[in-house]
């Protein structure tokens, strides 16, 4: 904590999330295992979303808001598939795009605000 | 309201709106007749803006900032015409860049954070 | 100062900067010479945000997260070579996804928001 913000597992260029006057950024975040179709890697980020809002004292019923980048729009069905049977009730605002990604065979990343 | 948290209009996916804290977000927005040209679209899409803000009790002249997606940057310029017409004095912070979007034919998709 | 919100900056289509409770909203900032390669480009921007960050009473180790867009992700490397050499130690949480920017020649776009 210094000067009210808050930041959690800070690496070379980001910090995975970042609080402030109760609010939890949550970075751009993607699958490890990079060999999964869509839906899994959607799968692994949401629940590494879930250990970084924990993390930051917070959960999925506080999502405010989302972004979701996906490598080809036509995945969005899958993305939404996992999201569906994710996200709950308190479903965030949210805006789904194309766009390549840091590597070619991400594909999807995601981005979330919450409430602490 | 669920503490401290007010979800508008809430779908499968997303909520068209959410409130916390004296924030409002706005979820990406896009045209229904996707056969109209990026001015009409950006019309259309900043309508229904107009819209989703009035619910949460606020309106563009507390608008803080903005993303604008475009299916061909080279419409900036038509999406900038309407967007000039709408936004009154009141400017938020904004980033414009190019996406390909949920179908192809959608030309434009806002997504606006604004203050309550 | 209206209501609140405090703009700074205001042109034809955005503010450069927008502030609100705390919050400090700068829009998605480019290079002026667009003839310079990515890690130049990105050195640039992060001197414009140092500005507008400064302009609205708080710096960069106040960032709480931020959005790349990289004409070509390729060239994320460069990019965050300039980004590493700029933060510091208060990392923002951050996304970097490509995109089709402004003019061919924008190598790179960046959009912070800051604690005040």
């Amino acid at each position: 904590m210094s000067n009210g913000i808050k930041r959690h597992q800070p690496g070379p260029v980001l910090s995975r999330a970042v609080e402030y006057n109760g609010l939890v950024f949550v970075a751009g975040t993607t699958a490890d295992d990079k060999s999964a179709p869509c839906r899994r890697q959607t799968e692994e980020i949401l629940g590494k979303i879930d250990a970084a809002l924990a993390a930051a004292g917070t959960d999925k019923s506080r999502l405010l808001w989302a972004q979701v980048w996906l490598a080809d729009i036509r995945e969005k069905p899958e993305m939404d598939a996992a999201w569906k049977a994710w996200v709950g009730e308190a479903k965030p605002a949210r805006a789904c795009v194309e766009a390549r990604l840091a590597t070619p065979d991400t594909r999807v990343e995601i981005m979330v605000t919450a409430a602490k």
